[in-house]
């Protein structure tokens, strides 16, 4: 069986093309896993392999001051999925579950979120642990996890 | 000064339109914050006040199971933001940290992620705690939050 085909149960809807907002890709993911069945599942992935980065060179400075973070939270872009299903069965059982109460990367908006350790930065290049992606996935965006994140903006008035 | 002028040392790019991929809006969140300026700063909004998330009709199936788990993540788009800085001065002083290095909205794909507590589902209408965005701002994506998520889909081969 294909990734793209529908299981038992499973509900796809007619769509038209997306048309609601656009990305703009500021960098690729290499990772050991060349499909998506040699992926990690997610949550596998923290003692997995070493990942890299790579960020595109006009957006090289807007990694200043990612050092000082140990855990990242890492967006991409699924661009293999399928994103029409609204009822899913992950065991293949007949049994679904709709895709808002689901991790699946078959989603309407495919943007996977990874939470990684950041091990190293050379230029434009991190080297993290934690990813779960197919190699050649294409990244949208690198925030400091929300955790261990310290907010620089003064406090905004009426905040606690 | 208006949310949208340049800070002293902050630095843009000028960039082409963003063309690599398209969003899907699946909905709307409706906050009392009107302006970005009413809203709470990341980390204040936990306690904040009931917010509803408003799934468009098509996906309502979409929200099947969606009531076993307490915490969720939502995506949102921040259709407000520019999205060319590289760098940026949050204390507005002069002094810059990279974007990537940072959670603020202008980001040059600015996705919004919050994690919510989840106080009722009736139909398409979830109750939430923790939003911290304007008004009507277009939802993309909900998922069970990575802590209290149970992976259904049955072992990868080689996955510990």
């Amino acid at each position: 069986m294909s990734d793209d085909d529908l299981r038992p149960g499973e509900m796809a809807l007619t769509l038209e093309a997306a048309s609601d907002a656009r990305l703009r890709f500021v960098g690729v993911i290499e990772t050991p896993f060349a499909t998506r069945a040699m992926c990690p599942r997610q949550g596998d992935a923290q003692d997995g392999p070493i990942c890299r980065i790579i960020v595109n060179a006009e957006w090289e400075a807007a990694l200043d001051g990612i050092e000082k973070y140990e855990a990242l939270e890492v967006f991409y872009w699924l661009d293999k999925s399928r994103r029409d299903l609204v009822r899913q069965s992950p065991k293949s059982d007949g049994r679904t579950t709709g895709t808002f109460a689901l991790r699946s990367p078959v989603r309407p908006n495919p943007i996977g979120l990874s939470r990684v350790r950041l091990l190293k930065r050379e230029g434009r290049v991190l080297e993290v642990r934690g990813l779960d992606c197919i190699n050649g996935t294409p990244l949208i965006d690198i925030k400091p996890d929300r955790c261990g994140f310290t907010v620089q903006a003064p406090p905004k008035p009426g905040a606690a």
